[in-house]
């Protein structure tokens, strides 16, 4: 007789979003004039770069003729896309990372969600606390994490680490020695960043407890500051303990388009066995490859006017970022990250639950958050605001809030 | 200290497509003018429809305006192309399949190769021998296998049901039932099909069972004759057991765009628990859409111009497999499939080995094949040939054949 995935079953039921979705639709039904703004998902909305949208037109073209068309592509990307990421965002920056070590993929979600199938069903895995959702919940789907404590606002088998205002919102080392280490840098919810010397610490920590660092890097884009490190293998010896996630998604607003990719060093072993060889393995076995045409689309981001569109692009971002954390500052409330970061984390006012302000903003202000909470027990006095509305939408927001 | 998933050692070392593409780049160098025709990998080699190609523009320059661009899409799906699936595919076949259980996703390999992860553990499954590797390999990866046993060609913990000439390749019920069965008709790679009642009794095996069906539909669309069920949900009960992939990608040429999707109907459950839950839920957690513009192509494919344009493209190849099977059988092999699917399986002349013969035909013909045992130890005495080679190139492979 089948049986389900019972793992599944410790989910827990209510997600972040269908939850914000379901308040905002109640306030909207009952005051259907209001005109609410969403500052709460980490969406974008700009266009897609005019470069971007030339080689998608190129490539479809492409496609439509017998001798230019491409059915399959190779499992692990196109060798045009894989050689101009090593080269532009490795190579160019120091770091040593070959073309054959870069799997291309539909984007860093899946791949940070996958990528726990290649390790030990029992691994020990840590994360951030407040941290991105699909780390935890992947691997309470592989049943790593036990059960969920609801008093608690944890699995008992996850080790957290707080990220909280003591810590600058970068984690201290853990008490008990992880497996598995996610760290995201510059970090989604709270925007933190890590500087180099702090991620060698943790590169030097995986190496002595012969730990795996997962490093997410999808906001590396938004990184201003000269001391920040783009990637981990900026610090030295990250290619023995760390895999890298990458993302198109923010960095060139391909949300709706996807593509990312993972790094993967093929010095990189756990217990004498090739990492790269188990997920060129999963790849090829799972997973079809990116389409040509979005492939082809991510080449056009590195080329030279390609590069500067998109510059433009995170720079309207992080100009949305300034006059959030800046307007919020001015009208007394704290408000962290928004510097290196598409995302403001936004400290209630007196300890405030986060969902009774987030109610507060939505009904006074027509304005939409993400509940800290909603990220792990360290955020319930936070409140989650994101850089990727419109200029007019994000200024009219900051205003209504000042004015509460 | 960190380990590997060690179930991922139990996968046969050398892979299939691997195997043959040595064998052929050494021919290749010993022979460098020898024109070599590849009749052995199942990738399309026509243009994508006009249809699609206008959709695809069309979709391309909405992503390039900030009015009609398109972030994150739906999870499941936008409701343009599922619902239009939902109409098209199922309830105009008189299959009462509605659109929110439609998921869609970038290919049936993938939804084949991830649909395991919602059932138990230790589930126990069943294949067909010969078979697809995805469903047995990534079983493998998730430890529902045990070991692999070379002598016998086979996984311990794995049911096979040979599909044979005495079986027209149609498997029998196996002797110990299974909670998940494999079933893909019509057969990667044997060609074969199977007729309605033929594929009822199966669906009345599994509810008798209390057993999933797993039903790969990915070849639907070459189906010639009229009593060949397109969706096992045209069979009484199947919503109650059973889960369908289908594919853009041999219906529409789709290899190299990406686009499938998965039926779950509401109503199936394993041990008390909606199996359209749990998906939906891995859906949300580790994936994150099929692009925009790869789903207004999908849609393109339903239009009436698109329609015939697809159909077309079937017909181009349905004639090449006709061309095949009977210019084989004319030179007195015995060849099956290529009626009803893409694929011709080849009766190895006078029971050689399948490598053997896979030697011979390149070495002699030019011609490369697939060799069956690639599929399971029922297929060592056959090979297999795809109709998606170009007409050209077809005719001259078959005429090569014939003189040997």
């Amino acid at each position: 007789m089948v049986r389900a995935n019972e793992n599944y079953l410790k989910l827990r039921g209510s997600y972040l979003f269908s939850e914000i979705g379901r308040r905002v639709r109640e306030y909207q039904t009952l005051h259907p004039d209001a005109e609410v703004i969403r500052l709460g998902i980490g969406d974008v909305t700009q266009p897609l770069a005019k470069e971007v949208i030339t080689a998608l037109h190129h490539a479809v073209d492409e496609m439509g003729s017998a001798d230019t068309f491409r059915g399959y592509a190779p499992d692990l990307g196109y060798s045009f896309l894989r050689e101009t990421i090593a080269r532009c965002d490795y190579t160019d920056r120091g770091c040593d990372i070959s073309p054959d070590e870069i799997f291309v993929s539909d984007g860093a979600k899946c791949d940070c969600a996958n990528i726990q199938e290649i390790f030990a069903p029992d691994s020990s895995i840590a994360v951030c606390d407040p941290v991105y959702p699909v780390y935890v919940d992947s691997n309470v789907m592989a049943g790593r994490t036990g059960e969920y404590n609801p008093g608690a606002g944890c699995y008992k088998g996850v080790i957290y680490m707080p990220c909280t205002e003591g810590n600058r919102f970068v984690p201290d080392f853990p008490d008990k020695t992880p497996d598995l280490i996610y760290l995201c840098f510059p970090n989604n919810p709270t925007g933190a960043v890590m500087k180099k010397e702090q991620l060698q610490d943790w590169v030097n920590y995986a190496i002595n407890n012969g730990s795996v660092i997962l490093f997410d890097a999808a906001y590396e884009a938004y990184i201003a500051q000269e001391d920040i490190p783009h990637s981990i293998y900026e610090c030295r010896g990250a290619k023995s303990c760390a895999i890298e996630f990458r993302s198109f998604s923010k960095t060139a607003g391909f949300t709706g388009l996807r593509l990312g990719y993972t790094v993967i060093p093929k010095d990189l072993k756990a217990g004498g066995v090739s990492l790269w060889q188990l997920w060129a393995r999963r790849h090829g076995t799972k997973y079809n490859g990116a389409p040509y045409i979005v492939q082809r689309a991510g080449e056009a981001v590195y080329s030279e006017k390609g590069r500067e569109q998109v510059r433009q692009q995170i720079a309207y971002y992080m100009e949305n970022a300034r006059i959030i954390r800046e307007g919020l500052t001015a009208a007394g409330y704290s408000a962290f990250g928004g510097e290196n970061a598409p995302y403001i984390w936004l400290k209630t006012p007196g300890g405030t639950d986060g969902w009774k302000f987030f109610d507060t903003l939505l009904t006074k202000a027509n304005v939409v958050g993400t509940p800290g909470a909603g990220f792990g027990p360290a955020g319930e006095q936070y409140l989650r605001l994101t850089a990727f509305g419109s200029r007019e939408n994000t200024i009219k927001a900051i205003e209504r809030i000042r004015q509460l």
